[in-house]
């Protein structure tokens, strides 16, 4: 395990919420809470929240069950009890704030029953504060970061020699996808879509029962999570031998995709690397089946800040991390996504991934 | 898959919205957006909402790329695109609601954008309503969590034959687990609880480097998902022998979930069930380290209601299916934890999981 400075995370929150006039920070799911304790939430109805009042010390309210699981870190731990409300519980810690910042993934019903008890007080965002934290990452994050890539690039290696297609379901071939992804150092597989010939069409596809065919498309956008940090590659291969679309579609993706990387580099605007990779799919002529954003920011969370999307004029800065992955999505016929996660340095934007983008047979 | 009534579910929904004088329900993440609609959303910070009036059509807001993967149901799809913001599309289909339900698990940066937008509705939560949908299983579910429960079941049976403990991690052994979830029938595995040793003392123990050794007792706890419905178990093992402490905590937590067992039937309050568990781990000496409720409500999610638990004064119907979980905790020492789902019915609680409940040993 990699260690942080969670101590110093939370004085610069503090920092921030001078800043912007924020009384608390309450923070439930996601990731600002391991970012700022260590410690990541269970998704429950049981509420867990970490209570950093502007000054005085930070409270991880957790429920009693769940307590031995909290290594020591920068805030003192109230276990509550089966029986009790811990709502009430937050809001005496919170200590009458005119405003709190809550943590964007936090459940409506506690930011409700929070809201009920807590009437003089303003609730806004905590990404406000959290982004400004969280998107420009410190060396040891990158380590991290280049740590899973790297290990996303030896399964996306793996796959075209050990994971067999033809005659199998996408369910299956996302298994094998999944167990390499643990297998070559992930902790954790976070997703593995699998979409094979018209489902390729499907950015997001669920990788279900259609048996994969000689001729197919199939783009595998997989990741996990090591200490933490997140790994997020797609590769679109093909079994056996491609259309001539296929290969003419997917020339154009590559060719946007390195448009995209090309332009990102310190001082430009998250709209520019948009606009640099789309520019290449609409000369193309694929302009309208391009149906996504160009990228996201990755880190302790698979989709944080920054976005690569048209109206995001935030300019980047060295150590922002993020995807870029343009993709063309023909429906009933075909799709085709090449996705890599890079850093953006003084003078350009570093791949953490080198996979090859090529358009992979396998069998 | 099996195949539900997704309009008859939201017909009956409108009646409780005319009950309860809501406008409009609206539901993000969590359970009750399949239950009514079919369609599962991704968590994600693009919003995905039904938008269920009172009166007029159900309306599925949808990022676009994910728009390929919703199936036909009883809503119109409104796909909204990557440079659109989706939250004026909520408040515009909710129609000036006076009182809106917002799902529970939706995230608070969604309910905080709409209050800024719906500035003259009252947000509850909607498990008002959903909780009286979904607490009782009619046939069909019924049928899911009983094929559910006995995927576990065969899963708990082929542990001490098929998993070897001694000299390997708990993160080993729960990768074990985790593929044999799936390998008998599951679409995926939820969780994986390996607890040795020392750590069965953490009711929610994350499985982790510590490498079993002889003597330890191993809380495992685990379960998937078969067409959305859950299962979830637990049994306690030994590798080897057993200690005469962990003989003993056993054999009164073994008792506790059988007291429970038979306390559960139609017309009983939830509280009473814990009430039988409790007593039994409290004339032992051990209730100071009983430190959980005895039970929750299953289905599409893994924790719904009811809740077993003190100050529940809910009664239980035929048809309601929930956990009964008794354990004991010594910290540093050992834990034990033994759990069945049971369904309610006119004269008792049928188990949905019959795998040995005694200490079984294992290698």
């Amino acid at each position: 395990m990699r260690s942080f400075d969670h101590a110093a995370r939370i004085a610069r929150a503090r920092e921030l919420m001078d800043r912007d006039g924020v009384d608390v920070l309450l923070l439930s799911l996601g990731a600002d809470l391991p970012y700022l304790s260590g410690y990541e939430a269970i998704a429950s109805e049981r509420l867990t929240m970490l209570v950093v009042p502007r000054k005085g010390d930070a409270v991880l309210v957790v429920p009693r069950l769940e307590a031995p699981r909290v290594a020591e870190g920068p805030f003192e731990l109230h276990p509550w009890d089966e029986t009790e409300d811990p709502v009430p519980l937050v809001a005496d810690l919170s200590n009458r704030p005119l405003v709190a910042a809550i943590g964007d993934q936090t459940w409506s019903v506690f930011l409700l029953e929070l809201l009920s008890v807590m009437t003089e007080t303003t609730f806004v965002s905590a990404s406000r504060l959290t982004t400004e934290l969280r998107i420009r990452k410190d060396p040891a994050e990158l380590d991290a970061l280049r740590a899973a890539g790297a290990a996303a690039d030896r399964v996306a290696r793996r796959i075209p020699s050990e994971i067999r297609f033809a005659g199998r379901t996408e369910r299956e071939v996302a298994r094998d996808v999944a167990a390499l992804t643990v297998e070559e150092g992930h902790d954790e597989a976070l997703f593995w879509i699998v979409a094979s010939g018209p489902n390729a069409a499907s950015p997001h596809h669920e990788p279900g029962s259609r048996v994969i065919e000689r001729g197919d498309p199939v783009v595998i956008d997989f990741g996990g999570s090591k200490d933490g940090y997140c790994s997020d590659t797609t590769r679109t291969f093909v079994v056996g031998e491609p259309s001539d679309e296929l290969v003419r579609v997917h020339a154009v993706v590559a060719e946007a995709q390195a448009a995209g990387r090309a332009a990102a580099r310190s001082g430009v605007t998250a709209e520019t690397v948009d606009r640099a990779a789309r520019q290449v799919i609409d000369d193309a002529g694929y302009g309208e089946h391009f149906v996504h954003r160009t990228g996201h920011g990755i880190g302790l969370d698979v989709h944080e800040h920054p976005y690569l999307v048209e109206g995001n004029r935030r300019r980047l800065e060295p150590g922002m991390v993020f995807s870029i992955e343009p993709g063309i999505y023909l429906p009933g016929r075909l799709g085709v996504r090449i996705e890599d996660i890079c850093v953006c340095t003084g003078d350009g934007a570093e791949p953490l991934n080198d996979s090859p983008r090529e358009l992979v047979p396998v069998e």
